[in-house]
């Protein structure tokens, strides 16, 4: 039985850990890491969870923590874990990071877009960026994995295989991305409120975005080169899902005409049929946020424009699962062993 | 390995009947009846289904079905599975209907409620209603059950240990129900088009719905003599979920006083302290829908008003799950000797 | 033009006021009250009013406000107008309070309900209850409007013309009430978050909300004795609207009968047939809150249950319309002899 | 007086056609056209409209209506207005078309996106676009008026500045919208019925939606020649509201270096300032659709990013006020000689 702690554990991406974890066959949460509900029952702050986990939340003292638990999940505000972490702590437990306190290598990038020091650069280069599909063989070695950003695990796996092989122009690369709200947290603010989000949809963080550097450097590692994006999320009122929207240029083959739809198709299969949680849709069908509710499952589909010479690729996930605590399960599965898919066979909720 | 059939398997309980049994490790679900699909892919009509459930759709023989099927599941229109039930059929397979025809003893009743003849009123009296909390023994040995509807289900659990024990004056009960839209069904009426339902909130078949005289037959047994209620359901804009706010005077004591607060709490816990499903709240806590949401957990809390000498009872179900088809799967665990929450242990999904 | 003062301008209610107001040809808002936003251009805060209201935030400087303005709206949290109030700003200005602070004449019961101490009782006696359908005569001479609550409103009307004319017995009436969002205020709270709401119905205030003393209070002065109320809110995860689903028990008439449809029907519209903005809709239809959006309209109908004896009353109006700034606008337009639905003929929004 | 008739008036841009009507002082709504609804009140279909509008509906006999009216409103199905038009009834009566029928000059490009046989070029020519921001004087002289599309009005005006007067390439301008549902009208279908719409987000039409070659037209105009553009539409869980997120890469100046915000901002300025309907908000803030909900607004506003030398630009408006019936409305006044804004000074509703 792996034991389990969560720092953070009230937050929405903390309570999906929870969530999950509760049904993990492999796996005992021993630590429920909450400063703003410390010895309240968890209970009562997720009453969904009443008779099905007991405990009372914690404080998170880390140094209590790794000596007891094999896992950390820290589900924290960014340059919490990066303040506190030594390597004592790495030698004691494994670390999945759901903050993007080590998902940038360049520290520089990190500071400017987060305007937050870096306590613990000495760590970058060692963590991992856990976004499973493509960096499986790394995760499986890793002390300490980045958990990938919600936009950037679906920004990042709708246009990966076409920027690795070369279809598309990296500099046309357009990614309009479409968030529910849970993705802004559980702090009492009024933006957040439901008559300030319901009957309501506007773009946010245009061009400044946080997630936008995190996006660049994997897809430039996939473009093999520097690669600069547009990136624009929106609000949208429901509690789940993301949707990105991503345009580029088709780059022409050797003799001049664009790739086929076929050859498009055959790309992404290639890519990811033997991915369980990535499902490349038939041809005609579009994602929708919906039809991965509750799941760990992406879905992708395109469609080409030959009168823009513009291919539209569109991605769809649970912003809490694939693109939080779903994914930090599935990178815990890889560092321990186990079945990439234990815990997240949850079927998509619908409707 | 149960091999199940479903009739209807393309509405939304009987999709979530789809959903729950694709997760559940003793059944395999080899017939997707749904007249409306023949010969679609299941998971082009359910997309949340791709790549998890291969089949296509089937017509509805079932004369066909019971011959392979250890277990026919029909969430079919009412009439349909009384205008074609033989007691053949019974004798090659167990039936769970999500339908009303076979959860009112009294043919008159549901005649006159339905006003829909009833075609095969022989088998009303060996069907097994099939509230599992309840009626657990006879469910056991059923070939026929009656599943509860969602309303009911929620309605008469709600009231059902304070009116066994005489603590409410059942000519005082009122009900007010309300009930998300996935209770409609996904016949497509202008009346439940997302711009009619979203941003609304409305009664319907006040003083008429169908699902009165189930409450008032089962809620009857619990009072030891006929009862008539006041039910009404409204529609709320949300996918899942039915809360029941129940109205009722107190019946005094003996000794004249009116049961506290803690005796009440205490025939709730002895009737539902063991049941794996109910879940009675803790003091000042009352239900809400999305506690349970996606779950078989229905939640129960109750107020007392010295003011009016009423209690106010609230009960919470998700009407998919325990209002539909996780109670139908908690019936056919009974009915086949299974442990009563396999393949039912979803976690409810918060937020 | 009338020189009108909001304080507590950008509440939800205060803001509505504003909206109201702003479409009102005989009105001028000189004074937008915001102690939160002090300075702050009113359109920045609510940016729907971008270009049509042009004033920054004023502070809630009363004895300022009363020398410039005709009347003054009070938007603000209960016992805030009773601890300022003096009988010389009477006699500067007409006051509108839309807060409780002067709408229960027993200062005894308003301070029991609300745990305040009422600061200037000296005013209760003179302070008119704003329900212009009933209070009508007084409200045209009244210095101090009491305006009524949204709940209140809603479930004061739907129920008065029976209890008045003695066609129900109010020792049985319980009010079902389900509300949207925008009657929990704009407070920053995690409860109120779009994740918390969305998809959620819950109650609250489960036989301790304080609008039931003021139920009680004007359905008393119908009934001609002191009443006694079960009243429950609800939680709907809608913007807009409020539903009270009313249920009693009907008295039987001389000759031991009870009353028709048609004798209650008569009855509604004898009251209410003059009012413009309280439609008693036709027989088989029944309100739903999206048919009053954004209107001061109040929708009105019945069912009668020859099964229970009993009678299902409903209502609907706009709670943030009817329930607060249009009701405290018609009260205006008596104060100061315009036309009653002057600036309210405001055509409900759909979808 | 005007005398106005609505065919099609029981859609959603029909009725909000009759809600904005109701309100317009110079305006007397006369003739109801509704195919399904024949001889039917018109407040039973629109129960909002209960005790305001108090005609049935009617069928749509054109031949008898342009003899009674002065203006004849056609919410219709694509194809319908053009099958019927006749020189004669464009004597008797004005036409403001609100389907797609005389929106695109070249009838080949309308017959190859609508896949209908127009069945009366003839009139193409002398139907004005009515978008009176751009075309006021045309529209001030139109006996025939095709009111632009919803996703077009938003798209367009957006644009519209920036293509004129050169600062953005045409060739890389990428459109991706987000509409509520009304948007898709009020057939019975499953796609649109809440439990697939609500919680959930989805592209559709994608680089095949019908506005597409309407956008080119009008925005080629403002670019001096034929422009290809990408366009993607959305379905948002809201009743009304339309968002354009639209990309761009800005041209460099004769100096080569790119415009500031600040000239932008003055191209926005001097194409808007005086425009009664569009608001061009202050630096810093963006669009959301609640601001303008309810109303004839447009907002819009924009940022640049320097990173990718691409400007974003945003567009907000009520899909079915300044996107189909208060758009009609204006295009009304202004062929009739009324104040622009009359009857359309409506106050966004928030929330």
């Amino acid at each position: 039985m792996i034991k389990a702690g969560i720092i953070g554990a009230t937050g929405y991406a903390g309570a999906e850990l929870v969530r999950i974890l509760t049904g993990h066959k492999d796996v005992s949460v021993m630590w429920l890491g909450s400063r703003s509900y410390i010895d309240q029952k968890y209970a009562s702050v997720y009453q969904n969870m009443f008779e099905l986990v007991e405990g009372n939340c914690l404080d998170d003292r880390l140094e209590d923590l790794v000596k007891q638990a094999d896992v950390v999940f820290t589900a924290t505000p960014q340059g919490y874990l990066a303040s506190v972490m030594k390597e004592e702590y790495l030698t004691q437990a494994k670390f999945i990071d759901l903050s993007a306190d080590y998902r940038i290598k360049d520290v520089s990038v990190y500071e400017q877009w987060y305007q937050i020091e870096h306590k613990s650069p000495q760590f970058l280069e060692e963590a991992v960026y856990g976004l499973c599909e493509i960096n499986r063989d790394q995760v499986k070695q890793a002390r300490l994995v980045a958990n990938p950003g919600c936009y950037t695990t679906c920004s990042i796996l709708t246009a990966y295989p076409l920027l690795k092989e070369g279809l598309i122009d990296p500099d046309t690369l357009i990614i309009d991305a479409k968030s529910g709200t849970s993705g802004a947290g559980r702090g009492a603010k009024v933006n957040n409120l439901f008559c300030e989000v319901n009957e309501n949809i506007k773009a946010y963080g245009i061009a400044t975005h946080r997630h936008t550097p995190e996006i660049e450097e994997q897809l430039g590692y996939a473009a093999g080169r520097k690669i600069t994006v547009s990136f624009t999320p929106h609000l949208v009122p429901m509690n789940r899902g993301i949707l990105a929207t991503e345009y580029a240029s088709l780059l022409p083959k050797s003799d001049g005409s664009l790739p086929t739809e076929a050859e498009i198709r055959e790309v992404y299969r290639s890519y990811y049929q033997e991915e369980t949680f990535v499902r490349v849709l038939e041809p005609g069908m579009f994602p929708e946020t919906k039809w991965v509710e509750g799941s760990n499952y992406m879905d992708i589909s395109f469609q080409t424009d030959p009168r823009t010479g513009r291919i539209i690729m569109i991605g769809a996930i649970d912003n809490l699962v694939k693109g939080a605590a779903g994914q930090a399960v599935q990178n815990m599965n890889l560092m321990f062993g186990l079945p990439e898919s234990e815990g997240l066979r949850l079927v998509p909720l619908f409707p």
